[in-house]
């Protein structure tokens, strides 16, 4: 699993315990699942349709950074399964783990059509140095 | 269930799509569930610990008026269990469905403590006219 | 009156002082009201026209659960006035009143047009359990 | 009456209409009074207790500047009443007018104490070239 | 240099050290360039091409009020240059300094055009009591 | 270099034109300036005390992808230079360079201190499947 999307912790991300917002968590997760999806399907035109259970295994305080891990796991003809992991950068200590992110590719009238790929795409991968 | 919070969606509430954000949507149940559990648990000490399958039946769109219910399903020793329903005000339609959503309540140092509720409390219940 | 959307004061909506930042209030309360008022004329085409004054009776703080209610008192040909109360959910103490909150009917030039309605409709009214 | 802060509207800005989010606007005035209301007190311990009719003059769109004008009206023992216009500011339109904001100095316990001011100061001003 | 826009910095705008983010105050510097750009080059067409290096000379703090002033410099023939300083409202200390941002006025297809403009004009100055 | 946070532009993100807001993207790309130099330097006491030039090459849309890349180029003894690109993460066309991002190592009263890290680290690498 690669992780991309790094989040620093501030006190707009907090809730009224001043720990991790869950729901701010929650919003990070959908928009870099759905960048991974995109990417991996070609196509904006995809939707989230279902997300398996969610553990909150343990929080993230100001300052904090963390990490956002996602990976392909299933490539249906319609639909492409995602497995997501955050966790703290510094100590690598899971925050969230949820199984699986299923998105649908669209047509323009909302209903699923074929994306055609089978299998993960590195077309925009760049070169580490 | 009753549905109390209400959202009227707004461009800055919007995917690229134009349609409402997931990760926008689930932060908005996320603070309404936790409003609720606090509410029956009678205490701010509690943390969201697990949440079941999500299910996105429909999208909204700007201008749409939604309504977010909760429901206690099960009260443990330590935790407590919510279902959701979120749904359009206006046409009654569902846009979202999780079964089961867990709060623990927890001492200072965030281990689990008794919380003594068994059931639904309306002590904060107001009279509809 | 019935109180529906209800707030959890984070760190986002506090001010300089550490209390509930009064305009993320404001604003609360406007998009109640259009809420409000947008379901009891049956149209989008609305707008506020004008607020009676404001008495900030008391204030809130960082994990202070708080609930907006809005009630219609008069309907006027292309208007409606609505009034309106804010409290802590857990004191029920007062924080906030407005007497009166006007919207008008538009057309899409923005003139006021008819809107039909002599009273408070519960269409859109659920069954409490 | 001195027009300082600026405001340029964007997407972010915006109802489900597409014009100013009226709430918005408040949020903005009620900062804008505050910055005023301590820099004339000379304390930040100084709270909005109270606001008059708000007139909703005319609208904006999504790429018009607007200016938010203060002034102070009336120097009482413990409080300060300002005066409020929004408009345009290319085509000065009058936007939004409030007749009186009050704002009362409190001491650490919130209670009313006197702030010793009796006219508007200039000592924070700056030479316009 | 005139200063118009103010900021009274409250705990949305702190990173996680709790003082004032610099992301935040390159947004506010950005929009208040902006709209003054527009104002002098009288047109919406016009966009951000350069910024020359920036200065952090001091923080801000949760309480502080700041505000922002911008200054012509060149007119060219499709672009405006800037000039920045921010500063504290109260102690007048600078706070960051931008020597020169670029404005260059565009087409609908994003060419650079003529604005005509050769000096700083003051249609839209208002007379200060 | 190495390009992890991505960013999906939305309708919160826009400026008046409809285009991504300069303002914006500098808070973005603060943000994971602050995010690498604190992971380099092994400290949260770090500040951001200089930019140089930034160039805004390209503009970005509503729906783009965008990608974040930062890379360490001098090791101070109190300071660390980085430097930054943003590109699509589609086209891979640039958006933005800034040749040069300085932050301080400080300690408690703001003052410069040494960090004693003199090249890049890759203890927090994850290893790429």
């Amino acid at each position: 699993m690669n992780f991309y999307t790094r989040k620093w912790v501030k006190p707009e991300d907090l809730n009224a315990h001043g720990t991790l917002f869950g729901g701010r968590l929650l919003a990070w997760i959908d928009e870099e699942a759905a960048i991974y999806a995109i990417i991996q399907l070609g196509t904006l035109s995809c939707v989230t349709k279902y997300m398996s259970e969610i553990n909150f295994v343990s929080s993230a305080r100001q300052g904090d950074i963390i990490e956002l891990g996602i990976k392909a796991v299933v490539f249906g003809h319609t639909s492409l399964t995602l497995t997501c992991e955050v966790r703290n950068k510094i100590t690598q200590k899971t925050i969230l783990t949820i199984d699986k992110i299923v998105f649908v590719s669209v047509d323009d009238s909302g209903k699923p059509v074929k994306h055609g790929r089978t299998e993960i795409t590195y077309t925009d991968e760049w070169l580490r140095e």
